[in-house]
C-alpha cells in the first residue's frame, strides 16, 4: 500500500524500554539508530523525558530521561534523515526543563494521556509546539474509553490543540479490526485538521493486522518496533510493516541484520511476544500488568487459574 | 462475533503433523481430542489419509495415514460432540480404500488441491460425498492463483461438486486483509450454495486477523490450531479464535490447560511461530520450503542473505 503521506515511527527503544527499565546501553541504541536510519524510517523514538525528581537514575536507564546530551552521543556521526522523537507522560515531566527545539536534537514530542487527562495533555503538547517541536497526543488504553468522553476529548483536541498527529493507542491489545475501523473513522471525522496515527499492541497477534486496518481507513502515522519488542506481547513488528508498505523509501535489509545480530540474542534475555497470559489479558480488555506479574512468578504457565482470576474480576 | 452458522475446525494434529512427519503419539492425540471436545470445538482434523503404497509407515507417523482403527483407539470412551475430519491430497490417496461413512469414525473428508487440479478434486470429493461423508475442497496457495483460472474453478465447484464447504487456504501466509475480503466475496458470489471456509497461515502474524476478516465477510468455517502449531509459522491460534467468537458453546479453559501441559514443552522440541525467514517468504508470496530448509542449516539466522536470494528469484 503506497501512500506518500504515510510516516513510520520506530519506537523500539522507547516501548522496548518498558521491559528493561529503559536500560539499553549506548552502543545498542546507536546500532539500532544506524539500522533504522539506513532503513529509511521516518522517526525513531528513544524513550521518555521523565523528571529526575520523580524517578531515580539509579533505578532506571538513560532512556527513562532522554537527556539531550545522551541523544547527541548516540546519533553523532551517523548519516540519517530519521527524526528523533521522545515521549512524555502527563504528570511525569517538568515541561520547563525541555529546551527550545532549536537547541535540542529532538524533533518530535509525543504526549501520552488517558482520555480523562486530555486537558493536561493539550496544555503540555501546546507548550512543546510553542517551543518549536512537532507534537502528538497519544490516547492510551482507548479500548476502555470508547464512549462520549472520547468524542468530547477528540473535539477538544481539534479545537484547542496545536498537535500534528492524534494517535489511537491500543495499550491492552484488545482491539479487533472493526473497533479499529470505528475509532480511526471517528477520529478522522472530528479531528479534521490533524493526521491520525495508530499504535498497536500484539497481545492477540493483531498489532500488524490492526495497523493495516488503520492504514486502510487513512491513518498516516504508524508505530512499529524491531522484531515487535515492547511491553508484554510487544508491538507491530517494524519489518512486517515495511514489507507491507512497499514504499521505495524503505529498505528492510538493515532491520533484518539488526534482528539477526542484536534482537535474537536479546530475546533470550528478556521476554516479549505471543505469550498466553498476555493474550488472555487482551481478550478481557485488561491492562497487562497482572499478566506481567504472573510471568515473573512460579505460576507463569498456569493459564487456567489466571484466566479465571480475570474472569472473576469482570463480575465485580 | 456471534453467528450461529459458524463452525470451528481444529487442525492441530493434521497441520502440526507437517512439522513432525505426523508422528504424534496416541496419548498426545488423545489428550488433544479430550481438550478439543471439552472446549466444544465443532471438528477436529487428525491427519491425512495417504496411500501406504506411496508413503512408508516407517518414515511417517500414524497421522499420515489415519487408519480408521487408529482413530477409534484415540477417541474411544471420550465424551464428545466434536466431529472427526481427515484431509486428502489429490493424487496421494487410493479413494477405493475409503470405507463408507457408516463404517468409519470419520465424519468429514477435506480434499486439498491447487486450482490446476480442481477437476480431480471435484471427482474425489464427490466420491467421498457419495460414500456419505461431509466434504470440502480446500484451494491451496490461493495467493498465487487469483486470476481467471480461480474464477473458472469456483464456477466448476458450484456447478459440479457436492461439497458442503469451499475453503480458501493462504498456504504461503501472503494474504493481507484486502485480498482476503476480495477472495471471500468472490467465492460467496460464485459458490452460492456452499459454505465458505478460511484457513490462514501465520507467516506475517496475520492468520488470526485474516480469519476475522473472513468472518466479517461471511465465511462460516474457520480453521485454528492449538497455540498456532502448524507448518512454518503455523496457523491461526485456536485459543484466540475462541476468545474472539464469544459463542457460549465454546470453553477456552481446556485449550489453555492443553497449552500449559503439552504445547509449552512441545515447543522446545519442534519449531513454529513468528520466525523471520517465514515472514520473508510470506511477504514475497513464496512457499515456505526454502525457509524451512534454511532453519535446518547453520545459516538459520542469516536473514539478509535469505531475503536477497528470494528477491533475486523474483527477477527471473
Amino acid at each position: 500500500m503506497y501512500r506518500e503521506q504515510i510516516k513510520v515511527l520506530d519506537c523500539t527503544i522507547r516501548d522496548g524500554g518498558l521491559i528493561n527499565n529503559h536500560d539499553f546501553d549506548r552502543e545498542f541504541v546507536r546500532e539500532t539508530y544506524k539500522a533504522i536510519s539506513a532503513a529509511g524510517v521516518d522517526y525513531m523514538e528513544l524513550g521518555y523525558k521523565n523528571s529526575k525528581e520523580l524517578f531515580s537514575s539509579k533505578e532506571y536507564g538513560l532512556w527513562k530521561f532522554c537527556d539531550d546530551e545522551e541523544i547527541k552521543q548516540v546519533i553523532d556521526g551517523i548519516e540519517s534523515r530519521t527524526k528523533i522523537s521522545v515521549m512524555v507522560d502527563v504528570g511525569r515531566v517538568n515541561i520547563e526543563d525541555v529546551k527550545p527545539k532549536a537547541e535540542s536534537p529532538v524533533d518530535m514530542i509525543r504526549t501520552a494521556a488517558y482520555v480523562k487527562d486530555i486537558d493536561k495533555a493539550i496544555y503540555m503538547a501546546n507548550h512543546f509546539a510553542d517551543k518549536g517541536y512537532e507534537t502528538t497526543i497519544n490516547i492510551m488504553a482507548i479500548s476502555r474509553d470508547q464512549g462520549t468522553e472520547l468524542e468530547e476529548a477528540l473535539h477538544q483536541i481539534e479545537e484547542e490543540s496545536k498537535i500534528n498527529v492524534l494517535y489511537i493507542v491500543d495499550s491492552f491489545g484488545a482491539l479487533y479490526q472493526e473497533p479499529v475501523e470505528h475509532l480511526v473513522k471517528l477520529s478522522r471525522s472530528i479531528v479534521k485538521t490533524k493526521e491520525i496515527g495508530f499504535h498497536g499492541h500484539n497481545h492477540q497477534q493483531l498489532a500488524f493486522g490492526n495497523t493495516i486496518e488503520a492504514i486502510i481507513h487513512n491513518a498516516n502515522y504508524l508505530d512499529g518496533t524491531v522484531y515487535g519488542i515492547g511491553r508484554a506481547a510487544g508491538n507491530c513488528p517494524l519489518e512486517l510493516l515495511i514489507g507491507f508498505l512497499k514504499n521505495p523509501k524503505f529498505d528492510i535489509r538493515p532491520v533484518l541484520d539488526l534482528i539477526s545480530q542484536e534482537f535474537i540474542p536479546l530475546r533470550t534475555k528478556i521476554e516479549w511476544g505471543y505469550i498466553i497470559p498476555y493474550a488472555i489479558a487482551g481478550m478481557m480488555n485488561e491492562h497487562p500488568k497482572a499478566a506481567m506479574a504472573l510471568r515473573k512468578s512460579s505460576k507463569k504457565e498456569n493459564y487456567r487459574e489466571f484466566y479465571e482470576s480475570l474472569a472473576d474480576t469482570g463480575l465485580d
